[in-house]
C-alpha cells in the first residue's frame, strides 16, 4: 500500500547542505554521495537529471556535465528525518572519476572491489 | 582483479565526522545514512557491528544496542575521497524507527514506497 502526502519538506539544516547518496536503480549499487542545496534538488526534479552542489567549487554541479556520465533520475528519495537524499538513477559510463563504476570501489582494508568502467585518461583533460 | 594496498586513511575532517551508508548486503537496499566518527568506525571493525556517532546525543552509539536492530558488518567500504563510508549488513529486523526497513521509505514527493518491518510501539519504549 503507498500513500502520498505531498512533497516532503527537506532539512537543509545550518549550511544548506543535505547529502545524497547515488544508487543503481537497475543493479542496487551504491555510486556516489555528495551533497545538495535546495537549489540543486530543484534542478535535479525539474530536469530529470542528478545535480549536486559542489562544496570544493561552491557551485551547482549537473553530474555528467564534463564528462559526459549523467545520471538520469528514477526516484528522488528522502529519510525519515529529511535530512538525507537519495537517488535512484540510470548512470551513464562511471560515477567516480577514477574510471570506477562506483566511488565506493575499495574497502576500508585497501583492497579494490570496484569494477572499472571507462578510462579517466579518455574522459578528463 | 583485486590488489590490496593496507588500510585507506579516513578523512573526518573539521568536524570529525564522515557520512556513513547502510546498504542490505544481500538485498542492496539502502537502509539508512548517518555519520561516524574515528571512534565509531573502529568500533564498527573491532566489533563485526555497525557503529556510529549520534551528532543529537553526540556519543558513540552501536545500531540495534536498545532496539535489538543490530546490523552485521559484511563489509566496510570507503569513497574515492575517503570521507564517506559504505557498510554493507545484514540487518536484523529494521533499520528505520518508525518500524520501516529503510529510511529511505518515502519519495521526496510524499510517496510512502517501502516495506514495514515492525511495529515501533513494540520495541522502543
Amino acid at each position: 500500500m503507498s500513500s502520498t502526502t505531498g512533497d516532503v519538506k527537506v532539512d537543509f539544516g545550518d549550511d544548506g547542505l543535505v547529502p545524497a547518496v547515488a544508487q543503481d536503480a537497475d543493479t542496487g549499487e551504491v555510486l556516489m554521495l555528495a551533497y545538495a542545496d535546495e537549489e540543486a534538488l530543484a534542478r535535479t526534479r525539474e530536469t530529470g537529471r542528478a545535480h549536486y552542489r559542489s562544496r570544493s567549487r561552491d557551485e551547482l554541479w549537473e553530474k555528467g556535465a564534463t564528462s559526459g556520465h549523467v545520471q538520469e533520475i528514477e526516484e528522488v528519495r528522502v529519510d525519515c528525518d529529511a535530512d538525507a537524499l537519495l537517488y535512484l538513477v540510470d548512470q551513464t559510463g562511471g560515477a567516480c572519476h577514477t574510471g570506477y563504476r562506483s566511488c565506493f570501489h575499495r574497502t576500508v582494508d585497501g583492497e579494490t572491489v570496484g569494477e572499472r568502467a571507462f578510462d579517466p585518461e579518455d574522459v578528463y583533460e
